[in-house]
């Protein structure tokens, strides 16, 4: 029985919602948490740079011995992947692919929409794996950057987030389409006032609930080992209490969140 | 003649609403820009953080023989400033007190509101330097941490600045003051905005007119010199091609900036 961690990585607090998913699935698996905060956010940086972050976090998640490397994060899993992939020798599972086969099985009409950072929207990975799967879906992209500041500033309700998501989100309305890729793990604390500014028609994909729908047969995520004792561990490269306090509220935990602080640079 | 060029720093673009006053005001001046646009912005990082990325790119700046450093940064500037001053020895200038003190000399009813980042506003700086010249001036705050995501996207007019604006700025109609310091260097870009919405009976301080008018006097930034050719060159920390869109725009450039990549990490 292979008891060792999986490695949880994102630019900051979005990954939690991959990591709520990973809990409430697997909840023998011990995992361990890095949020790059001093670097969040990614969504605007270039390819070297998200390359060179993400290999920092994962050359850290090795010294905590971990089996397989989850990126949370889709801007990293967009730019990052595939060279991080040829780098190390362990597996690494990141978000959009998950999430895409999701949207095609969902799709009713073959119109899917999706959002994301720039760097994500720009990149066009979403819609190469759509078209890998089924070349007659037609996609629309739009980077909505306001998101994840909107988000980090806890400003998730009232008029101004719903006013920014009208201005992000009103040009899908004539592209009808009846599904829509969250694509940046931010955005699902987004989720009721996406789903109210575009109508509740339409189906929302989440990329931490299609990760662990992708991971349920894979034997690293193996739920024979129900009774076995799991453990948690957060680490961030800037403001431990600051991250503490979002994630216990995130996650609804009753019990403090002990966040440590690490440099990688 | 000391011909060694003045280092410039900032998080990323921001910054440069205090080059063009310096290159405005003192066109025999030589000066080496830094742009820390990889791990843009500053302002919700913790003292630690920016401390130790203002060192970097001091370090960086010492390599180009700079002669002095205007931390064009309001972040850097209220949370670093004191720590780099005992850690190096050449003079370092930052913008808070140049603009604290234009506030005291401008304020007639002696109510001064102060915006700026999270972390500038949480560090009091500006009002221990405001009442430090005058304990009677009252000093109401806010921080406006949308402001510079929203600068960053370059939406600097219509309906979402504004009503961010109003969200933001609306607290101070009540506190009746006559004078407000743009404590963060982005912000100057959302001037006509702020000033719309606080009325033009309201004296706005930019910190880069305010550093530029103190330095007037200081043998280093002499004007004897009127004659010497001067340079500028500009650095950044990821994506120099967007920055030098955003800087030759921002500066109505005739010319190409051309802008370099460095590491400093």
């Amino acid at each position: 029985m292979d008891t060792r961690p999986i490695g949880i990585f994102d630019s900051g607090v979005g990954g939690l919602t991959v990591a709520k998913e990973i809990y409430a699935r697997f909840p023998h698996l011990s995992t361990v948490y890095v949020g790059d905060t001093a670097r969040v956010p990614y969504g605007n940086r270039s390819q070297d740079a998200i390359i060179a972050f993400s290999s920092q976090i994962i050359d850290f998640l090795l010294t905590q011995s971990v089996k397989a490397i989850i990126i949370a994060c889709s801007t990293s899993s967009a730019l990052a992947l595939a060279a991080l992939k040829q780098k190390y020798d362990l597996p690494i599972y990141g978000v959009l692919e998950p999430a895409a086969i999701s949207a095609c099985i969902q799709t009713k009409n073959k119109k899917v929409g999706v959002i994301g950072t720039r760097a994500t929207i720009q990149s066009q990975q979403f819609s190469q794996i759509i078209n890998s799967v089924d070349s007659n879906i037609s996609i629309a992209t739009k980077a909505c950057p306001l998101f994840v500041p909107l988000i980090e500033e806890g400003m998730t309700e009232g008029e101004i987030p719903i006013s920014i998501a009208h201005y992000y989100l009103d040009s899908f309305k004539k592209e009808h389409i009846d599904t829509l890729i969250m694509g940046c793990t931010h955005y699902p604390i987004l989720q009721p006032i996406i789903s109210s500014v575009l109508g509740r028609n339409i189906e929302l994909i989440n990329p931490g609930i299609a990760l662990c729908e992708s991971l349920t047969k894979d034997p690293l995520f193996s739920t024979n080992a129900v009774n076995q004792q799991s453990s948690h561990k957060w680490f961030v490269t800037d403001n431990p209490d600051q991250f503490s306090l979002v994630a216990r509220t995130f996650m609804n935990s009753a019990s403090a969140i002990n966040t440590q602080k690490i440099t990688l640079f």
